[in-house]
């Protein structure tokens, strides 16, 4: 149905200069987008609620019209169960003294009588302004005990039929909405229909700041909201500024891939910033131009350095900045004027230290000359396929398919020591630091069509726009990995909370369900974030979702089983004639089904066999191997002869995810080592690591559709 | 109140050969011992079901009363909601109807007519025989939705009142029975009450197999049990055989520390089980006495062979059997003929192959001589004080204070490769394998009073008395931490469920509640086993529950106050007075509070300055240090310090924990390895890790009493 916009105009015309609607006023805006509530009217004296409740037929609910009375029940200014028309006489004189009493000032419109259901679930349907996402609607079970348990999912508005229906399914207690031990079912479509239609009046009006219809009572064949609250606030209209995509690439692109750099601060003084700087572009093998800007030397490691950047001949892309903060505005002014595409803040007392104002002060500078900040308060950036190691920490030279960031230095050194540790292939490691202006979309936006770049993982302890973020992500993720750590997961979300709504959205449920539906694969920590960046490229896209382990050791089987299903990864069924032909390999008291447990003591050809009939059949997608250390096979021996079996089948087209877990003395480590820098990612010592590897790129796999 | 047993016994009298009791004989069990039941009576045509109502007070319930029938409400015989006595008498005719429909030949005792409640809370208490627990009780609040969500925990029978509690305020929705949005609470006494009642009722008639009463009416001032079902089974009564503790640690003492051994099947030759086990045995430096036992070799290794162990010269304490299965009950026969102490049966080829007759064979051997068994189908076992490395791995003999057991030899490799790998101090390693006999209590008996042992980590898929269990690591538990890996957490509870208590009792949900209930550490996965097992003794226990982190990294400080809460441990609000002593340590732009930030760059005295402040605040119970590698203070630089300031107060008799997260590049790896060497559990690239060791001290220390 058409939505009658007019209706809603007028109602928050009405009602400007207040920050929440009456229940009439509520009522009249949700029923002008067709979400039906219940028989009601309003009643001026106890004649007219009997006449109304006469009308609309009893039972009926009575409650206080009050534009100063917010918390109704806490006032005394609700009555339920009013059951004929002596009665409802009677609740109207109560409340109206209730609400005097509560507050003598309060004007009284009235009391509205109200329809009172008696069947279907409760449920709450609502929509808030985030802070980071700006529109999202939130669904949930209602009553006592999911406020409890909190129980309720979040999407961004607008959203589609398909994606509400999602939020219908995806709560813990969805099974009540089917109907358990015979209930009556909540009819899914109604419910989100409701949804959409909540997600797209908050659209349509930015200036309602939140919308709670709580609760709403669905049955089988509709859904009622019973009660209605809207808060409005003309400042949840406003949206953050954007860049286009192109606008993003062309200065991303300037940046990443600089013909010239100008070191702002460069020096020759070893243990500054400047100097780090200057020795990490030379000997990191950086190919561009490098001008060392200082206004008192004449060269710097041999190069020959400028008073100021205007000085330097011919472009400059981007300008790094190892100055002390107060010096940043006049120096930005001239990099602005010479046109660098990129300032690089590595500086810090800005925002992080207080000192907003000269942040904010830098930000206008670079707007006016069309430069784009990374920082201020990082420690640079490398883009191993410039060999550009623009940092005051150490160079990085091993070249791979990773691409990570992380909003605090202290991340950014560990992600650079995991690396350097583990030889992880890199294709740039970013510091965002304050994000006064480039932050994760506009690095998502970069990496997105970089050919070097396969995956992208992130640190970050907030998001300035997540709705750019969210949407951003939701086209990355399509093409490449997109691993997210969200720090300050478990800071009590400190919300104001002026709705049901507002105060179920903590913090840290929006962004789970926001970023699990934008593709994105979220890391419980720091060192799963890093093994995940480090694995999850390295494996093939899985063909399907049957996981078979193949393990020498039972006991290592339970637990990878465990692991699956810690991981959502589903074991698969075998059917009878795969488990004849794995029965074929392994001795009689050796386990068929799956785990296949080829048991102990088998020699290398058992591994084999079992590994390439895992390979072979088109109906098992992914292998997980459980290795048992003994004298007949020993660890570099599976290694290799895994390795091998592997290459043979990548060498004919075939191509499917292979993790292992090593079990046994010191050797299964370079045993691991080995096989990992085969593309197979195994681990000793632990079940859980290469299943949660393997976990990622299936839950990445998923959300690309690519399964 | 005293229980009326009698009573109980009359009506189990008159159900022998039923497996459930009718529910007027399930109601006067349950009254029997004190539990209120609804009132009631039994009608057996319809006027008496009006004179029963009348007598009760409307409304009123009508049940089906059949031993034929126990899905009543499948069989439409339950009607709710009867309003006077003409719906009485028709209720009865409709019901009766409804269950000869259902089931003709069912034999109809009458109709049970009930009071109705209509106000309180529906919870669920119940009692079911577990088959690793035995007798176990169960309480969660009841309704469809908690069905849905299965928010159930168990205690073992019989339950404490001080334990009961803990179930009532345990349960996730436990503030629903609290009251909450000015709901009436429930009276968390009578509940706790009730629980025991259960609980007792069970214990004193073991052939009660299950009890649910479903739903309980929970008040401000009582529980009154609705719903009452009781099934009976006679093997529901019977309980494992159990060696005493002194009989238990009369045989580990000897076979843990023997003055001799015996190699059953001992070889010369290289790649046999027999050679491996006597080399290590040798290599690794046991002092005891070796006896080699093989009918064609005159000696082995430069030993004298004998032909059988009845050759032995002298007692022979451990046999360990290096031969093929079928030639074990022979061998053993004869080894307990000698009187040894343990068996120790490497072979595979028992139990876990389905050769579960000769397995009872040589456990009949066994019992026959006193004899116990390790095994069979394992490992072997180490116990470094005494340099004994009875296994045909290779010897370990970094010496120790953690003890590990297995029931999977891959796990077992698993933990000695760690080991090894980690230089971790080991006490003994053993492989349990099938447990035809000694299982993880006898374990835990030996190891609780060994000086060498300071910790227990146990692998293990399946308990053989789990009551054993649960009771020897309750009272070890409080002296010495235990570490438990539980494998096939995830397995579907694939129990035969004749109750609703049954169908809520899945495996896993029972193991969880009933060994954190033991002061058991669960780890979640085979490498925190792993790291639990190496750190926690490293770490002296907390005095109480104020931590505090110090950064150098704000990024850190974020992620380990992640860490933090996942691992339930408390970031210490920090007075005002101790929030200025930081301060004056740190620069004016770091933040105070928790985590203390002292910012980047800082040199090492403000880690020294800060660290000792926190060891040296009484107020101030654990440390979780953030490291960022900088230019000013790098790695070794802090590990030094840290280790200097730590040990300068250990000297001064203050042992706190102190853990630590380094961020950086690769020469975190060293400092943190130092740290770890000298006491201080540290990581390089993780904040997880070293915050989850310390969270699992806590939570031995807290269960143990000690905080």
């Amino acid at each position: 149905m058409a939505y009658d916009t007019d209706a809603v105009r007028r109602v928050l015309d009405a009602a400007k200069g207040r920050d929440s609607l009456t229940a009439p006023e509520g009522r009249a805006v949700v029923e002008a987008y067709g979400i039906r509530t219940p028989g009601e009217g309003l009643a001026t004296n106890p004649e007219d609620a009997v006449a109304v409740a006469t009308a609309i037929g009893f039972p009926v609910v009575l409650k206080i019209v009050s534009p100063d009375i917010l918390h109704k029940t806490e006032a005394g200014g609700v009555i339920v169960g009013v059951a004929d028309g002596a009665a409802a006489a009677d609740a109207y004189r109560t409340i109206v003294r209730n609400a005097r009493e509560y507050d003598a000032d309060a004007r009284i419109v009235g009391v509205q009588v109200q329809e009172q259901l008696t069947s279907g679930h409760e449920v709450i349907v609502g929509a808030v302004t985030d802070p980071t996402f700006g529109k999202i609607v939130a669904f949930g079970l209602g009553g006592v005990l999911v406020e409890v348990l909190k129980d309720v999912t979040f999407r961004l508005a607008p959203t589609s039929l398909e994606t509400a229906r999602s939020m219908v399914d995806g709560i813990k207690a969805a099974e009540i909405l089917r109907g358990v031990r015979g209930a009556e079912p909540a009819d899914p479509e109604a419910l989100a229909d409701l949804i959409t239609k909540v997600s797209d009046l908050v659209t349509d009006f930015p200036e309602i700041a939140e919308v709670d219809l709580n609760p709403v009572l669905a049955t089988s064949t509709g859904a009622t909201a019973v009660d209605v609250r809207i808060l409005v606030d003309p400042a949840a209209a406003k949206t953050p500024v954007r860049f286009g995509r192109d606008e993003i690439l062309a200065s991303m692109n300037r940046i990443m891939r600089p013909a010239a750099v100008a070191v702002i601060g460069a020096s020759g003084e070893d243990g500054k910033i400047g100097n780090s700087v200057m020795k990490n572009l030379v000997n990191g093998g950086y190919r561009g131009r490098i001008h060392p800007v200082n206004p008192k030397a004449a060269d710097i490691l041999g190069l020959p350095a400028v008073k100021s950047i205007t000085d330097v001949p011919g472009d400059v892309d981007v300008a790094i900045f190892a100055i002390p903060a107060k010096f940043v505005p006049q120096a930005l002014e001239e990099a602005g004027a010479k046109g660098v595409a990129g300032a690089i803040l590595i500086p810090s007392g800005f925002g992080e230290t207080g000192n907003h104002d000269l942040q904010d002060e830098v930000v206008e500078i670079a707007r006016k000359h069309g430069v784009r900040i990374l920082g201020p308060n990082i420690y640079g950036y490398y883009y191993t396929p410039e060999h550009l190691s623009a940092t005051f920490c150490t160079p990085y030279d091993v070249p791979g398919g990773v691409a990570l960031s992380s909003q605090s230095g202290g991340i950014g050194m560990a992600i650079l020591g995991f690396s350097r540790s583990a030889q992880m292939g890199v294709s740039a490691i970013v510091g965002v630091g304050n994000k006064a202006d480039i932050d994760e979309d506009d690095l998502l936006t970069f990496f997105e069509d970089d050919p070097h770049t396969h995956l992208i993982a992130m640190h970050l302890e907030d998001l300035k726009d997540g709705r750019a973020f969210a949407e951003t992500a939701q086209r990355v993720s399509k093409r490449k990995p997109v691993i997210v750590l969200k720090a300050g997961r478990t800071s009590a979300g400190a919300r104001a909370a002026g709705s049901h709504t507002g105060a179920l959205a903590g913090d840290d449920a929006v962004y789970d369900d926001i970023l699990r539906e934008s593709g994105v694969v979220r890391a419980p920590g720091l060192n799963d974030m890093l093994e995940y960046a480090r694995g999850v490229p390295l494996l093939p896209t899985p063909q399907g979702e049957n996981v078979v382990i193949i393990t020498g050791a039972g006991g290592s089987g339970v637990l990878l089983s465990d692991a699956c299903v810690d991981n959502g990864l589903s074991l698969m069924h075998i059917p009878g004639d795969l488990d004849e032909a794995f029965r074929a390999f392994i001795p009689p008291f050796g386990a068929a089904g799956n785990p296949v447990d080829i048991t102990g003591g088998e020699p290398p050809s058992t591994y084999r066999n079992t590994v390439a009939l895992g390979l072979s059949d088109p109906r098992i997608h992914s292998l997980i191997l459980g290795y048992w250390h003994t004298i007949v096979t020993p660890p570099m021996t599976f290694a290799e002869l895994v390795v091998d079996v592997v290459e043979e089948f990548r060498a004919r087209g075939i191509h499917k995810p292979v993790v292992a877990s090593l079990s046994g003395d010191v050797e299964v480590e370079e045993a691991s080592e080995f096989l990992y820098r085969h593309g197979i990612v195994a681990y000793p010592y632990t079940t859980e690591k290469p299943v949660a590897v393997l976990g990622a790129k299936y839950r990445w796999a998923r959300a690309a559709g690519l399964l």
